[in-house]
This record gives structure tokens, sequence and C-alpha cells, in this order.
């Protein structure tokens, strides 16, 4: 996929072309930019997805909107056709909204150690710090503030946000994304008991992180205490996630915010954890499973599927009699099964079945 | 309210006058700090406000105490007389405590680009970064090694904190508070499934912030996918809180810590949301809600009032039994409801209302 | 415990006697580093403290593993044995891994403000910035980027890991560890309504930490409102933890990832409270006390013990309709009195005990 050149916009028959995917309309309008199908003029393309938001589909000025065959009748306008709408819009955005590079070289102000290794074309902004031994491959963006630990490597095309902090001997990958606030490699909670005091068990592994992984504002990944914390290809992670020693998470799941996996524990590929999960450590939990959120995973997971917990918002007054009879719950089951007892002695032997 | 040149102190009859409060005691009283009941001496003013304390105001031993009427008469020391205790209480601890006011100017090892506007008395700490095209209004501070993204606005008298960061384009209001650790504006958490892989969804909204905003430590408010995140104006944020991309939350609305609120959700005005709450995206909450710590809210929320989830806390032998007959709960309800059959029939149909 | 000359490893009888601990097995064999019973080969000491890794005991090739009296005949290879393997085993991994001693001195870059008091070999790294007043004690490590504040202590041997933020005035013990992007001291959540807006009420009171205290990265410990925060020798707190204003946690308590304290509750000595777990703000909590994952804390606990909230896991769609019967709860146990009361009537007087 090669990006034509683009000026004030292209014709709607171009960025078709450029996104392989069909259109239906005047392949002569022009668009310059995305927007939602609400806020959608002129010159504007969008997508649609998702069916509760139909009405806004009928009603777009977008002049052209991305939608699955389907859907091709329900548009009002110019249309992109493609099994994948959000997908495509994932492109067409990138296509008018391409990644700013920042000018290769070393500020002035940032401190690069003798002994760091900087590859071809790499951006060293203001403030950062890169310890001896650091390798940062080519093109490797460093932000305002960020710290590269000694003998870490960070795999070429790799950005890292204003003030995120990558320890010592970790390593990442190729176009890796932290943002801000990211702590990569912190020692995990290890300590021993004396009895009364507990007594640091020193944290000697690292931390390996695939290519293609995207970490979210200040989400913490320890290292591990033998061997490594591994998050494997693809895997993306949103804010103000904890992932403990000794994890890890397998190639292309997806985490959602303030979700906390414990250590030692696995998770497999392509699984799907929601927000706000709680994961307990030392448990494997098989590929493409989903948790939904507020979960607390405390078994391991051996089959694919859909796993929840917790409990449904209701009225205060309502939930305040709920909670209660929450922990009276195995004596209504007790006088629940005494209750079927009696009844049957009651309607005695020939009444069973 | 004009604050009177104060020194060692202040005489009651003073400070009454400047707070426009009543006062019942001795006016020629002096008082020089604030203190909780129960550590407060000689010449120390505290407030009264929770009656759990009432024993701790027959005992205290301040000079004053704010109170309301109706405490009046259990105040064995001058009063300070008001219907609202707490709000007085806060304006005689700032009369007592003026926030510091750091020297204007630009430390030498703050990195200012060219092209960054910097309004009158701006202070600017050692090591901060502030990137070109970024405007900061008059009298605000940044704090050292924060960071203030391109083309980001700062409006007047807010307050940078230590390592914080604001992400390009972000803009902020007069009077905002940012304090250690904040991100504003890194991506929001946007990818499109191939099939197997996750492909970005480039995040080109920003974040807009109102005026009188405060958000706590750690707190993540990420940038909006299209269009922008935005808190209005008055909202107090608490530490370790996720905001996600395309979130709204209404003026004055307060939001306790280690919250997460998902994308495209939309809060209320005037909301008070207890800690540890996950809120799921794509929902609306009227104005004026109160929700309770440690509930999921996974659906909109059309009236005002409280709402609740979650379990209480038991003795971990009483739990264990509750945890498992949740997941029988349906069953235990066919199995009444089973029995109310069964039992309707054997009364037989005179019984029957 | 004096640690005797190492160079490519050590004897045996040495180790042990290093440790403290009874050596079964050849005193002659050389070891020079530690490892899992699964990853070790040769040279290498391991541990057996979980019984569910007695498999891998079984098949390890470790040169000695350590191991309780109890584990000994199972051991197949050199054992140094102890009745706390764990304990051990972090000593000896500190043996093999002795903490890296940064050189003494200040970097070039970091900004030291005239005032601020250097023990003797204190080491303070690239870009950190100490505000005046600030006292290092002897040996103290401050990270790059890390932020002290004005007026802060920090005890000897402390580490103040990168991009770590001490706010004014914070009183840190001795050999007290701070992770990346923790951040001590900023303001609690103390806000007075004026009926519709909310006003800062100035947090004025500091934070206290003792010695041996270790804290996760981005954990956030608030300034008191009034008074101080406390937390007491020997606590760890591991990453992503919310300590509100006024909280106080006892000595040796520790703390797992992502709880939430609220302000104004006290925590006991030697509490374990879990990841993931809420605590409500103005409660006491009883010394010895363990708390389970994911538990809502809503009440005081007055006895030693184990306590727990929340629900377990199960498959979507059994957990949906358990959610739903769960806000049903009320009803279902009158309609079990009811049945109860119909039942015994039924049954008639000469039924009754």
């Amino acid at each position: 996929m090669q990006r034509p050149a683009t000026g004030a916009g292209v014709k709607l028959a171009a960025l078709a072309q450029w996104a392989g995917v069909e259109l239906r309309g005047d392949p002569e309008l022009h668009v310059d930019r995305v927007a939602t199908l609400e806020s959608a003029g002129s010159g504007a393309v969008s997508f649609f997805a998702n069916p509760r938001y139909g009405r806004q589909l009928a009603a777009t000025r977008a002049t052209a909107v991305i939608v699955a065959p389907d859907a091709l009748d329900a548009c009002p306008v110019a249309a992109l056709v493609t099994p994948n709408p959000y997908l495509v819009f994932a492109r067409v955005t990138r296509y008018f909204n391409p990644e700013p590079s920042p000018q290769p070289g070393v500020h002035p102000s940032a401190c690069v150690a003798d002994g760091a290794e900087l590859g071809e074309g790499v951006a060293i902004a203001a403030r950062a710090v890169i310890e001896p031994g650091a390798r940062l491959g080519a093109r490797v963006c460093v932000g305002a503030g960020a710290y590269i630990g000694a003998d870490a490597v960070v795999g070429a095309d790799s950005r890292i946000a204003p003030n995120a902090v990558v320890g010592a001997r970790a390593r990442l990958g190729e176009r890796v994304i932290l943002h801000s606030g990211v702590v990569i490699g912190a020692d995990g909670f290890g300590f021993a008991s004396d009895g009364e005091c507990w007594e640091k068990v020193p944290q000697i592994g690292s931390v390996q992180i695939g290519n293609d992984v995207e970490v979210g504002a200040n989400t913490a990944i320890d290292r591990g205490a033998l061997g490594d914390t591994v998050i494997e290809d693809g895997v993306k992670l949103d804010n103000l996630i904890q992932v403990g020693h000794n994890a890890r998470i397998g190639a292309h799941t997806v985490v959602a915010a303030c979700t906390a996996i414990a250590g030692s524990t696995s998770i497999g590929r392509g699984c799907m954890i929601a927000g706000a999960v709680a994961i307990a450590g030392h448990l494997s939990i098989a590929d493409g499973v989903t948790v939904t959120g507020m979960t607390t995973v405390s078994r391991s997971i051996a089959q694919k599927g859909v796993y929840s917990g917790g409990t449904q918002m209701a009225e205060n007054a309502v939930w305040r009699k709920s909670a209660v009879r929450f922990n009276q719950l195995d004596d209504m089951f007790r006088r629940l099964r005494r209750l079927e007892q009696e009844l049957a002695a009651l309607k005695g032997p020939t009444d069973q079945e």
C-alpha cells in the first residue's frame, strides 16, 4: 500500500484505490480529513461500524462513509465498501494524519552516556537520559525527560513518550510505543518473612517486550524475580495497568485500563481482558479468552470462552438489601433445601418421580 | 473578601469579619493556625462538621471552633458560627496558609522552545520542557521536570506539578491544578482488528479541560480519537483515575481515586463518583448522580439518585460459601419457584387469593 | 553475617556457613548463581518452598537446593537445610547479586539548590532536582529525573528511582526505596462544597515514611490535610496503590498492587492487603488482618482474621443469570420466608418442635 502524494486532499477514487476498497459514488469528489458521522461536513470521510449509530448514518453530511456491504443501502452519501470498515477507517485516518517524525538528533540538554549506541535517525528530546550500554535501534524517538536504563535495548522505530521509564536491561522490540508515565522494569514485589519483618528478595530478572506492543500511560510492568516478565508481539495495554513479575502476556492480547495482573500468571494469545479486572498470580489462561470488566480471576482458565464476575449496579436502596442477603446466601440455600425435603415428605412417597 | 494583614496571628473579631461569620466569644483572642479538634491547642482554630466527633468537640483545647448554629451549645470554647463550617474552615485554612508563589522566571535548566508564549509572571522550574507553540497564561507555574507539549494551552494561574505531562494541543483553563505524574493527552486505546493483529487507530483528537479543575497524582486523561475528551469547569479528579478517549465529565463533578471511566462515556454535572468504580464506555450518566465505591456501571443512568454495586466484606469462611452460592443463584431461584408452585398445588385452589 | 570474598563462585560449604544453614551434600561443589528449579543447571542454587513444585524439585539439575527439613528426602541434589527456605533464598540471591552502588557525586546536569544538604557518599543522577532545604542522608541515591521537594528529608541509604517525586516537607526514613513514578506528598483530595462548586481545602500536612519501606512504581501517597499521612517501618507497597490523606499504615504491613486506601483510615501492623482492594475512609483495621483480592472494605475490622468480598468468576452465561438474581435477592429471601411459614401452617401445630 503506497501512500499517494497528498496536498489539500485527494480524490475519492484515489483514496479507494490506495485503501484497496470498492467505491460507490462520484470518483471526483475531494476529501481531506476524517470525522465522526455526526460532526462530519463536506470533505470529510467517516465510518459506520456500530449499528447503534444508524440514525447518524442517515443524517450524515460526510462526503463519504466507509461501510460494510450490508450497510450500503442505508448510506446516503458516497461509500467506500469493505468487510472491515473500522480497519479501513484506521488506515484512512493514518493517511490524513501521518505520525509526525521528530527531527533526528540529540537535544543538547539530553544526557547520552558514553557507550550508549544510537541507531540511524534516532531522535532524543530535551532532558532525556540514556544510560551506558543502552542500544537504540534506527529511528527510535525518546521523548523529553524519558529514561533508558543501562544495557536496555529499544528496537527500531519505537517511540518512548515524555517522562516514561525503561529500566536497566529491559529489551523492547521494534515499533513499540510507551506512553508517558510508563514504568518498565521496576522491581517485582517479592519479600520473604522472617516472622515479623519482610526481607527483600532481589529481583534479578528483566522485561522482554515484543514487536508492535503499545503500553498506555502510567502502566507498570515489573521485572522478573528470576527470569523475565514477557510481553509478546502485538500486545496492547491500556493505561494504569499492573503487570507483576514473571507474568507473560501472549501475542495480540489486549488489556483495558486499570487491570491488575499478578506475578507469574500466563495469559494466552488473542485474549481480550476488559478494564478493572484483577487476575491472581500463578494462573494460566488459555488462548482466545475474553474476561469482562471488574471480574476477579482467581483460578486458571483452560477453555476459550467469555468469563465474568462481579455484580450489576442497582439503585442504592435495592443494592443494600442484596448486599445483606449475599452474606446470608448459604443459610438461604440450606433453608431452601430443607423446605424441599419437608415438602417432599408432606407429599408422601407416591408423589416422587 | 479582603485578607487583612497578618503577622503572628489575628484577633478572632478580625477573622470572623474576614470570613463573614458570626463570632460567639471573646473578640480579643488571638489565633494563628488551624488544627483538628483533637490536636488543637491555644491559638488554634478548629472545625466541627461530622457528628461522630462530638466527644472531641467537648474536649477540645482549640481557642475557637467553626460550628453550625445547632452545635453552638455543645462548643466549649469561642465559636465562629456558619451554616457551612467545612467551607469556612477551608477558607480559614487558606488564610493562615496562603499558597506559596514561586519566583517568576525561567530556570536556566528549563528548555523553553522558541515560539512558546509565556504570560506575565510565569514561573518555569528546573528541567521543565515547553515545546514550540505552547501558550502559558499569566502566573502559570510549571514544576520541575514537567512537560508542556507543542501547541498546548495552559490558562492563567494554573499549576503543573513536577514531572506532570501535558500532551500536544491539550487546552487547559484557568486555575487548573495538575499533580505530579498526571498524563494529559496520551493516545486513547483504539485498535482495529485485521482478524489476528490489532492495527492502531490514530488518535487525532485532543483534551479540553475547563477552569478550576484539579487532577490528582498519576491520573491519566487520554486524548480523543476524533474530537476531544472534555473535562468541564470545576471538576475534581483524585489520584490514579483513568479517563478514556472522548469521555466527557460535567461541571463540578468529583471522582475519587482509582476509578476508571471508559471511552465515549458522558457523565453529568454535579455527580459524585466514589473510588474504585468502573464505568463502561459509550454510556450517559445524568446530572447529580452518586455512585458508591467499587460499583461497576455497565448501563446508562437516566435519573438522579444513588447507585451501588459490589458485595460487602465478610469473614473469609462466610464469604467462601456466599461466593459459591452466588454462582448457583439462578438454580436457587428456579427451585424456589417450583416450591411455590408445589405448595400452592398442595394447598389446593381454595387457598388462592 | 559477613559476606565472604567471591569471584567466579563459592564452595557450598562456605555458602552454607555464610547463610547459617546446614549443608547436606558435597562441601566442595562450586555454585555461582541462583535460578528456578526448572531452569537451574550446574552451578546454580535453587529453592523449594511451594509444594506444588514437587515435580520440579525431583527433576531439578541445580547443584544445590535450599529446602526445609521435611523436604530433604525429596531433594535429589545437595541441600541447604533451613526452616525458612524462601528467606535464605532471598539472602543467597543478594549474595550473588549485590545491589550496584552508583558512583557517589552529583551529575553535572542535576540541579541541587543552594541550601540542600547532601550526606556523605550521596549519588545524584542526571537531571535530578533537589530543592532548597532538602536533606539527604549518607549514601542516598537519587535517580535520573527524580525530584526532592523543599525541606524534604530522605534517610540514609535510601534509593529514589528515576522520575519519582518526593514532595515538599515529606520525611523518609532510612533504607527507603521509591520506584519510578512514585508520587509522595501530592495534595489530598479535600474540597468543601458551597452548594454548587467545590472549594479546595488547603492540604497543609505532610507524609512521614519509616525505615525500610518500599513503594512500588506509580504508587501515590498523599500529604495530610492537617497532620501527616504515616507509613510505619517496614511497610511494603506494590505498584499503582493509592494512599489517601491522613491514612496510617502500621509497621510491616504489605499491600499488593492497585489497592486504594481512602483518607484517614488506619491499618494495623503486620496486615496483608491483597491487590485491587478498596478500603473506605475513616476506618480502623486491627493488627494482623488479611484482606483477600478485590474486597471492598467499608467498615472497620476489630479482630485479626481473614476477610473477603466480591464474587467468583464464572462462564459469562452463568454469571449473567447470577447477576440478575443478585438484585432480586431480597425478594427471594422474602419468598423463602413466606414458604417456610406456609409450610409450617400446613403441617399444623403438632409438627412444630
